[in-house]
């Protein structure tokens, strides 16, 4: 995507041929800074607290945190420490250990000594595959987008609300929630997007409007409690988020205040679509609110915030009493019921185990084996 | 209320005997500070830029603004001057122009040398009838605490989640939705308080969590999106608000964002409570998604943030893109339908238009006729 009119990706090989580049996304929307992963540690570290984040995102890159691994020490002890390790940086987002499952699979069975550079390949490959979904994603999503353009009789701008961050620095490139709306904005269909600020990280009001800006679609920033109000009031078409894990069933589990907004829309008769990559599905779960683990982070993600000063510097402050404690689930569960369709890399279904099933054949018969099996 | 074992309320008469003494709340819970207010101007000012807030303080604000500038003239002209100079202040909360225009119907039928002791006297009443109209929502939500205390066997906390601040420091005393929480705690019924940050003021962390932390109520703040993710882990008993406007017919008006916690607590079978003072409740209309006025803030409410530095400084720091603009509706509409009861100073009532009437025959019966009477 652009930045100012040079294209970019979320992460990328560095020069050197071996070292990884990401966009650090805790400096966003104040900073625009590229940090350099050369260790699995530091790739570790960079997931944990959210240099780079976002499902598709964290996947690519604990890819690329097995290659450094394995550059250092390509054996299998390195390669499962290694694999563990990045495992335990984020326990949500399925898609995470879904590369690091393909990567180990893949380089396990190899010598040695060609293990670093089958890593590097794959790598690569699970970055250009992700793109290639999204742009994907974007067209199924474009066709929704253009239909409620219709219905407003082609004039004015269809509006979207979007909770999170699942635009292209959520992702290697293009986005998945945002992937249709950066399309529609390219073919000349009007957007305007209500980008919820999404506390406590602010991942909305921090990249979703910095990526928006960026690529000149039209937005305004909201609190995450005005959703309701403007659905109240039919200023919004449809809504589209993201998710970090979709279960067999068509259960969504996304950033924290997903569900309410979903609640809202289905009160007011609005769309609320979920737009993700096959990888993001757990095909070994039914149950959203019961199976999906859901990450605690640190209480001082709610207590402290970090902007811009008017001169310009960056600083953290304190925003409860100091004698209040916080507490910080970053993830719920939207049911299927309240989803209007998914949209996907191979097409718009149905948010259940049916409509999974239309689109995911194999999969889905492949995890009802396994499930069948484990109830025997 | 308590401060750290002082007594005090939000707002009073200065030793002087005629200035009026206010807890400054835009300074909270970084500084406790107080303000004086000399003239009419000074308390539309504090009134607007929510030095004083919470609809029964307001109202309570403005009868004093009235007493300051009959003292500086108590004509007919000054006195319509400034009932209308603070009716502007605020367009959502009934209660300031429920207490104007009570306080300018007693004083405009006095002679001009009366009016100043008059309304000094009156407005002192519409103090005292706040904290006893308080007192009174106490007993009456006690009660329901206490039935869900029992639900639960009478051992854990009874898990409150709250929105906004409707806490001593948004009326005169005691509170609206903080009333039944502040006396369960003195009668020993263990309670736990989910403090919803209450974006983009945050008047929940910088407010609610501070009266709690005085008063020594156990309390945890959270992000505004948490709140459905809670519900669905049965980890909320009961929803308590406040609310700025109540319709005839039960329709809530409060600060932005009560309307999704209403909707997960509907979603998830959790009792969700409105207390309120009757002076909250507006006889003149019904339906409040289309009558009541919603107010829009500055956009720097959303797109800046204060809060304290670690040196102990009071910082105001920018936390979006500078190319990205902000919407900020400060309330929105709960529909009645949603609501499992009003808590009010006569009792608990379900919210309808029955209901209401049921505890304020005198009040509905008026109303229903002068509805009537437009209607022909």
């Amino acid at each position: 995507m652009n930045i100012d009119g040079k294209a970019y990706r979320s992460i990328w090989l560095a020069d050197d041929g071996w070292s990884v580049r990401v966009i650090d996304q805790t400096k966003l929307p104040h900073q625009f800074t590229i940090a350099r992963l050369t260790t699995v540690d530091e790739t570790a570290t960079a997931i944990r607290t959210m240099v780079v984040r976002g499902a598709p995102l964290i996947g690519a890159a604990a890819a690329y945190g097995l290659c450094l691994a394995l550059r250092d020490d390509p054996s299998d002890t390195s390669l499962v420490a290694a694999k563990e390790k990045l495992a335990r940086t984020r326990p949500t987002a399925v898609n995470l250990r879904w590369a690091l499952e393909r990567m180990s699979d893949a380089v396990g069975r190899l010598l040695e000594d060609q293990r670093v550079e089958a890593a590097y390949q794959l790598a690569a490959a699970i970055c250009d595959e992700d793109v290639a979904m999204n742009r994907s994603i974007g067209e199924h999503g474009l066709a929704l987008i253009d239909t409620l353009w219709a219905k407003r009789g082609r004039s004015g701008a269809v509006n979207i609300l979007t909770h999170c961050n699942a635009g292209w620095l959520a992702t290697v490139d293009r986005g998945t929630a945002l992937a249709p709306i950066y399309l529609a904005h390219d073919r000349g269909i009007p957007v305007h997007v209500w980008v919820d600020e999404t506390r406590p990280r602010n991942q909305g009001a921090s990249l979703t409007a910095w990526e928006l800006a960026r690529h000149g679609v039209a937005h305004t920033v909201i609190v995450d409690n005005l959703g309701g109000h403007l659905m109240q009031r039919r200023l919004v078409d449809c809504c589209i988020t993201g998710t970090d894990r979709t279960t067999a069933a068509g259960d969504v589990c996304n950033k924290v205040g997903t569900y309410l907004k979903a609640l809202a829309a289905r009160d007011n008769d609005v769309p609320f679509y979920v737009a993700l990559p096959g990888p993001t599905i757990d095909w070994s779960i039914t149950d959203g609110a019961n199976e999906i683990p859901i990450e605690q982070r640190p209480s001082e993600e709610v207590s402290k915030i970090t902007g811009r000063t008017e001169e310009g510097s960056i600083i953290t402050v304190a925003i409860t009493p100091e004698d209040s404690s916080a507490a910080n689930w970053a993830f719920d569960i939207t049911p299927a019921r309240l989803i209007t369709a998914l949209i996907t890399e191979r097409g718009v279904c149905e948010a259940s185990a049916d409509g999974l099933a239309s689109l995911y054949a194999d999969e889905s018969r492949m995890a009802d084996l396994i499930r069948r099996r484990r109830v025997h």
